[in-house]
């Protein structure tokens, strides 16, 4: 039954999985790698699954495109959590393969500027060959085609490999961010500590929008997180941006700014209000004077009275 | 009874009574005349008068400094209707005095930069003395203690002189703005073509304040018609703006800037929304995309729908 | 000879003369009081005086529109000093004459708002006369013309009247600034504590003018530090802006500035770059980081080196 | 020898090819395909070859991160020329390949979203591999190892395939973008349709960062074509952006504008001034009042006569 189950970007093995894993409820849930980010989406909007996990940013890739135009087309869906995951390669080969013996290497594209530098300085001469996945390459490598493949250490068992060098990583804070997709619902309450991400599309030939886009947040003090530009398919030079701003929909300055776009973007798809990862609401940065529910109420109640000719 | 009397500056025989008499309800009222700008507002405030009109800006001086302060500060109050008039001078003199008997001119300093290029050139060496206000000019000239006073040509008749030369003014388009100021109560209902007055106090040591009060009305598409700033009396360099802006507080753009406004100030005074002179619903400029009420409400019908989750 | 008279705005005993005094190079210099402030500044226009000091803003007025006015049009003059004086009022009468015997007042209109309150309290029923100047309203009242006077104390001894209540002022910082002007020359070299006063025109129907005038500013991080409007005389709603900036125009972002002004503005005068009165280089604010000439000046030669494919 | 040696991300029969054949002194060089972007840009950093061309953008992906990356990080590049191609797809099969029969297929992962939906409609259960480049996932067709690839139909020749299916394409204006990058140099003159594109980095913890480097664009009224987030690899959340505006390093508004990011960015990265593909001067927007090379100059003359005394 749909409701017990989880979707996730497979296959078995991937940083993914070790994500999922990490939420509670996991562990009560029948867990279904997808070949695909969007093949894990489609399965959530047909109602074949309760939610899928799919990363959505790294920081050596940026934003992963593939999910963010997954999220931006199609039927609505909406983000309910994060999760964030260091990122850590291990070479894996066949028992008894060397270094040197290494001609050519597999992993899923994304890998690839992870593992860039390392390459270079340690395997120079190798052919790398893309993946359909990280898992994937391991089992390609198990099948002889290629070897070796870089995954997490984890996948080596799996696959009947083993981790010829760990810990590998170009950049020092190598993370994924994964998000929990459902069907669109109401937001959890705020925590305190909330993202609200948004999906902007900005007019033709408008090249000032952005600034005006930016604006709408800026004047009300919502903080923004991630800028994030797509291209619309209408031709190069279309644009729309994937936003992830601080606060939640339900913080009057957050949702006044929503309303804002609103009205000035051709369109704007709002993709979730959810608790931010390893953050608690004493770590976020105090608010800017002005712009807490409290004052907007107490400016509301000021207006109306205003209107009324009791200011 | 107080109901049906309007104050006015006074005395008898000046501009504003003249535009006083331009309001149809005129006709029905008793109109009193005071000797200053804040008698005038304090009959009001003391419920001795209904309303009082009084001068807020001209042409040449720019914001009337006496009433902008008298309703900055006091009782609030509001106001209800605005009155263009253009102004002329006349020299009135006794009868018989030529343009080479002047030895002195009188009237309000309000009137001097407003006659100043006129003497320089017909009467170069002539003394100036103010008058508490060009009708009392006119009385002074009368009894003889000046030879000439600058005043509308229809108080010639009320003090027993006649116009030496009429027409007078520097500017091309010498005009003042008269408001009709009252008790707060609820404004009257928008007409298209409105505007809105406010009263804007900066906080302390906040040079780009001024900047961020701007762009509450900016990111709105609430255009500006008057900035004017005043000292507040806390010491140099500390000051309030008195802002006209196009609309009505009854026009969300409007409503949701005002509240801005109120948020981030230290202090807001709402000094009404009222019709503006001279100026039809034909007239006004085209409102910026998605700023009009239409857009506001379906901006807020979608928030309320991603916070359901059925965006 | 002119270059060693400095004129002010007299007659004397005003506090414009001891404003002057507080200048070194007043001691040796002629100072010749005027009957106003545009006859001060033309003095100095016509050669007939190296200089001239004028009141240019009150803790209480806020700007001095006759000294604004006359700066912003006729032949360009320069600011090259400032004078701050804290201001405080004596009541002037003949000897023997007692509060109670008090029925008519006088004193130069930009007076009354300092006394207003002091009046209410102390003498609610007198008849405020305006006299041309606070020592003219002294003179007057030794002619027996008028009871009492407000003026500086130190106008008694001129005009054989005693001080009845002396420290009147309504606001407790009531300052007056006052400006030292002169012909257009280089202006004195950055001190690390000053100020440039310029004068901007907003062009016809451009709502949002200001707000781009107030960019040019902010985007290279230069304060303001005074914002006065003015009418340019062309009717209702049109203003020019009085502005004073922090900082000198040998300063690298207060010159881009003021470009930026030159380019967007129809029309900007330059009226100085001066010391702050009361304000030494360690007591100005830390630029903004970006601002400082020598960050300007690394911007520059990278730009230069990227121009030249060597960067 | 290298000055006549143009290298490009191969192998040969790719759109880049096709690309770089449409610029006339293609004809008279040696025209040398790459495995990979970075290995394109860096035989020009290594004097191998004078310039390389390489994809930049396309109107299905956005910005080609490979590229942005490899011109962002190591030794400095410039972009000498741009060239837009029209990107048509064909699926090139083994001669006698049926539709019915294909069971799997390839190509680089950039064709993925340029094709996704023309499969899901007709080859909904195919398996997709990712090739490492669109002529290599041809080769790989021709070695039996995937039934069908997309690529060019101008590669069929090349690979013995026959193109199966032509003019495929989801979006209606795909285009790719192609840039010819060099060792640095002094760029062209202006044609007076030129394009500048620069990489900014932004300081940790500043999330009003974009909004201040925007500004410097706008108060200038430089349009911007393309902002690009780019992960700098310090850690999720940390972005640098490349930016493509409107205009040459030689306009001074440009310039002005660089140079103002230089101040206020941590690091900031010229990438060229060059022509923009497909436009003349005549299809150039109309510059802003204030912003054209002599509306500068005459600026500087100006600020020149105020600091000497002669505005």
């Amino acid at each position: 039954m749909s409701a017990t189950r989880y979707a996730y970007l497979g296959p078995e093995g991937t940083f993914t999985e070790v994500a999922l894993r990490t939420l509670p409820e996991a562990a009560t849930r029948e867990l279904t790698p997808m070949l695909s980010v969007p093949a894990a989406l489609d399965a959530v909007r047909a109602g074949e699954a309760a939610a899928a996990l799919v990363p959505i940013e790294n920081s050596v890739e940026g934003g992963i495109t593939a999910t963010l135009d997954a999220l931006t087309s199609g039927e609505p869906l909406m983000i309910y959590r994060e999760v964030l995951l260091s990122i850590r390669f291990a070479l894996l080969v066949r028992p008894g393969t060397k270094l040197t013996d290494i001609k050519t290497v597999t992993a899923h594209p994304a890998a690839q500027p992870q593992v860039r530098n390392w390459i270079k300085t340690n395997l120079p001469d190798v052919l790398w060959e893309s993946a359909a996945s990280n898992a994937d390459g391991a089992r390609l490598v198990q099948e002889g085609r290629y070897d070796a493949a870089f995954a997490g250490e984890f996948a080596a068992a799996t696959y009947g490999l083993e981790p010829l060098v760990t810990d590998i990583h170009d950049a020092v804070n190598a993370q994924t961010r994964f998000v929990l997709v459902g069907r669109p619902a109401r937001p959890a309450a705020p925590t305190g500590a909330d993202k609200t991400s948004v999906v902007i599309w900005l007019g033709p030939d408008r090249p000032g929008a952005l600034l005006e886009l930016l604006q709408e947040f800026a004047v009300r003090g919502v903080n923004l997180m991630l800028i994030q530009s797509r291209p619309t398919g209408a031709g190069i030079g279309n644009y729309c941006f994937a936003v992830d701003a601080e606060g939640h929909i339900a913080d009057r300055r957050v949702g006044e700014a929503l309303m804002g776009l609103k009205r000035i973007a051709p369109k704007v798809r709002f993709l979730g209000s959810y608790p931010r990862a390893g953050v608690t609401a004493q770590d976020v940065a105090e608010l800017r004077h002005g712009t807490s529910d409290q004052e907007f109420t107490e400016a509301s109640d000021w207006l109306a009275r205003c209107q009324d000719g009791r200011a």
